[in-house]
């Protein structure tokens, strides 16, 4: 049987202000059915929630910034408050009055859950709701469209344990539906032609309960640390040399890929190990060795120690994961 | 006008094999016409291209790769001939024969592209053809399905230069519409059903005319050095600290970026500035701030020079971008 999926976008919405009633204008212009996923821009969500703002969106920028992920020139990617890695935190000052900005909404998953609630309510329909934003990407050019509020949607499928036709174990085992349909939804939306509403019909399965709010969009969020990638390359280094805020580059490190790292940086001054521990010999000019020994460690998650110093001299140092 | 764009799956494709003629199996399960995008997952392009290899996919992974982006326990990340950053290159043992595996299609734009012309010359159809694979992302979790190969696309749209009604010239100016089209197919294909392809019909503004092949996936790649994402947070300081492939880190950061970052790491360094150089006189232990300091001109892309010693012994330290 084909899969047949279907987005549909209506126009004709209009300019969306503080106070609009969204569960409102979602029932006015889209035609629903239970099992529907109706996806609305972050935009709107953002404009009926009062979150614009007057002035440069530069003025906007500490107060949503958790933390600088990457510098380049104009460019900031920051961490924000919902674990968003954004340019410029997701603030937005497109299709919005000139000399205004737009502050992401304040907890879109909640946002997401009101419109679901209210939809249910009014109309009787259970649809799941996704609030979606723009956003760039590592190694990709250009933006895709994102999930960064959703309610009553199983964010991901869930296949780890399951098996393909062949037997083997599936190697991907969590399809981030949720960001497929965001991106989706943008085929219909576009960027100018006034469409911040669409609904996708044909996936009723990935629709929860009604009541069941489900996991949201946070979901989708890597934790702090848990990201191989959590500082562009250079603010890594800096951040190595820097010190502090060792929890940006994950948990302690596994030994072999520390060695690995040392064998590249420091050849030869690994010693056999004389248990869980690693333990090496300086050589070299010794406080250069120390520097490079002491930003492996902090972004390793490793200590160092120092034995005391053999009979000739040589000065035998010892790293050790800094949690147990 | 309601926006509408479908997705449809068909099913009873059966396996395919080395040799098979996908645009044979494009038409005989799928209804097309003029301006439809049909996506094609990379595994069925790869098994028809026969680069199913007997064995343990790490047997292949050297082979398939350019560079290790990051690495942490078993994961291993990286750039791969086709300058895609995935883990294990994108080398697939699901859905194969227990004991094989599946290396990427050698070029999935030419695979695109023999697609698109053979539909056009059996059925005369002017289609889009779109070769996907399943890939894991920077801060998320989950995986979603991207764009390897394409043509008769337009990959991006592009918006530069356009204004919203505000007359705010737009900030996003890329949508990155192949991947959201490979996402969206995933929605209807789904990992286990045995569908394969699916026709998108809806958006022909973006099927180039007939003869056209357009820009393909590749133009998706940021280049080598123009990401800064390029290596994992630890891998960078690791190469950082190793030296050499100072180009993965890009070109020359700007002077102020540089200074910000000396500024965090040997604060109080920085001399005014004579020129478009940088200088800085070395204070604290001297050889530890000449390692942090040849690690940051190394991410940065900058060198350094040493003026000749001034009457009280201090060093002074000239920074300059490695390139004009």
């Amino acid at each position: 049987m084909t899969v047949r999926v279907t987005l549909s976008a209506p126009d004709g919405i209009g300019e969306v202000g503080a106070g609009d009633d969204l569960a409102a204008l979602v029932l006015a212009h889209c035609d629903l059915a239970d099992g529907d996923v109706v996806i609305v821009t972050g935009k709107v969500v953002s404009k009926a929630e009062g979150r614009l703002r007057a002035g440069d969106r530069t003025a906007s920028l500490p107060g949503e910034t958790v933390r600088v992920v990457a510098r380049r020139g104009p460019t900031v990617i920051v961490r924000n408050h919902l674990g968003l890695t954004m340019a410029a935190a997701g603030i937005d000052a497109s299709n919005v009055a000139v000399g205004h900005h737009l502050l992401l909404p304040e907890d879109p998953d909640r946002s997401a859950r009101r419109i679901r609630e209210q939809v249910a309510l009014r109309a009787g329909h259970n649809v799941a709701v996704l609030v979606t934003d723009t956003a760039g990407r590592a190694w990709r050019t250009g933006q895709t469209d994102i999930c960064i509020g959703a309610a009553g949607l199983r964010v991901t499928e869930d296949l780890a344990g399951l098996t393909d036709p062949h037997g083997n174990p599936l190697v991907v085992t969590a399809p981030a539906v949720a960001d497929e349909i965001a991106g989706a939804a943008e085929l219909a939306t576009g960027k100018l032609g006034g469409r911040p509403l669409s609904v996708l019909r044909g996936r009723p399965d990935l629709v929860l309960p009604a009541g069941e709010a489900g996991p949201g969009a946070a979901a989708l969020v890597r934790g702090e640390g848990e990201d191989l990638f959590g500082l562009g390359a250079r603010e890594a280094v800096v951040q190595a040399l820097a010190g502090g805020a060792g929890h940006v580059f994950g948990a302690p490190a596994a030994a072999e890929d520390l060695a690995a790292a040392l064998d590249r940086v420091l050849p030869g001054a690994l010693l056999p190990s004389d248990g869980s521990d690693l333990r090496l010999q300086v050589t070299g000019p010794e406080a250069e060795s120390r520097t490079a020994l002491r930003m492996l460690a902090h972004a390793f998650g490793w200590l160092v120690s120092e034995d005391p110093r053999s009979a000739d001299g040589a000065a035998t140092l010892r790293l050790r994961p800094s949690t147990p």
